[in-house]
């Protein structure tokens, strides 16, 4: 299946079977990852895999923001938290000259060829935000300079024949501005 | 090709031929940036697409905090500009509670999407860091409430056939924590 394809089909899945998913697999989406360019090449993204059932109900229940339990993510075979590691140098000197704070977009960009890969793999995935990054960092027992971004579960799809569901998105016309303007378009 | 060929396939672009890639081409790879997930389905991302030559040259000089000037992005026959528009609710609430900034992950994953997609149709993609937002955004003409982040360059390979590069990363193991670690082992 093309990229175009899998971008296509792919929805953030929140019902998993129980089966779990191999190491070998969870090693080729982490892979994708890895390959991942960055601002600089620092390489800011920490991965953290978590199987075991105790540990994972211990971050879907205490380790994030949010009023609802998450009952489905309790589901989801494998966690895999991401985190982001600053450099002092590059990352510092970047966020203080253009407000922009790089390493979280390479965040996104790693975390992304991780759910692409899984979706080709057939393995669902959901990227979960509003951790409390100091009692996820705590759970894993990553260093203080390692910081906790977001969750992205793993799993084998429960419906997975299913027809994907509704993607609500705007327009291209409403995110995509055309310069120069065409004569007598607006941009 | 297969994502995981595509991945491996990507490096960054710097050689360009001049000719121009079309307007079809480009939607392309703006649609699948429109497709990717963001926290809260907020759809932070805009894009600005410039083609014209003097337009380029004025975001090339003008738009960047590097020291060297960047000879090869003028060649680029597409520069497209990501830009993220904060929601006023879900995005700084976040961004107070967790201290993790999730917009600029969301721009991460869709303008990701955009490079996988570029890749497999044969073009070539740079992320650019290191913007003057303020400038980038009165070159563009867009509102305050849109933050140009980077630039992406996009257009025909100048040597599509050579072998890629090489791309040092980090070693898996030195990205990854096992949870629960097995015996005898290190995480």
């Amino acid at each position: 299946m093309s990229v175009a394809d899998i971008i296509r089909r792919r929805r953030s899945c929140r019902a998993y079977l129980e089966d779990p998913v191999s190491r070998e697999a969870v090693e080729r989406v982490l892979e994708a990852a890895r390959l991942a360019p960055s601002a600089c090449n620092q390489q800011p993204w920490r991965f953290a895999v978590v199987t075991d059932v105790a540990w994972r109900r211990e971050i879907i229940e205490h380790g994030f923001r949010m009023g609802i339990p998450m009952r489905w993510a309790l589901k989801a075979p494998v966690l895999i938290v991401v985190g982001m590691k600053r450099s002092l140098i590059v990352h510092r000197a970047a966020v203080k000259l253009t407000k922009i704070d790089y390493p979280w977009i390479d965040i996104g960009i790693a975390g992304e060829h991780l759910v692409l890969q899984a979706e080709e793999m057939g393995l669902g995935t959901c990227w979960i935000g509003w951790v409390k990054p100091r009692r996820v960092r705590s759970i894993i027992g990553w260093p203080k300079d390692i910081r906790p971004a977001a969750v992205i579960t793993l799993g084998w799809p429960e419906n997975p024949d299913d027809p994907p569901g509704p993607r609500p998105r705007k327009e291209l016309e409403e995110i995509v501005t055309w310069l120069p303007t065409e004569p007598g378009k607006s941009g």
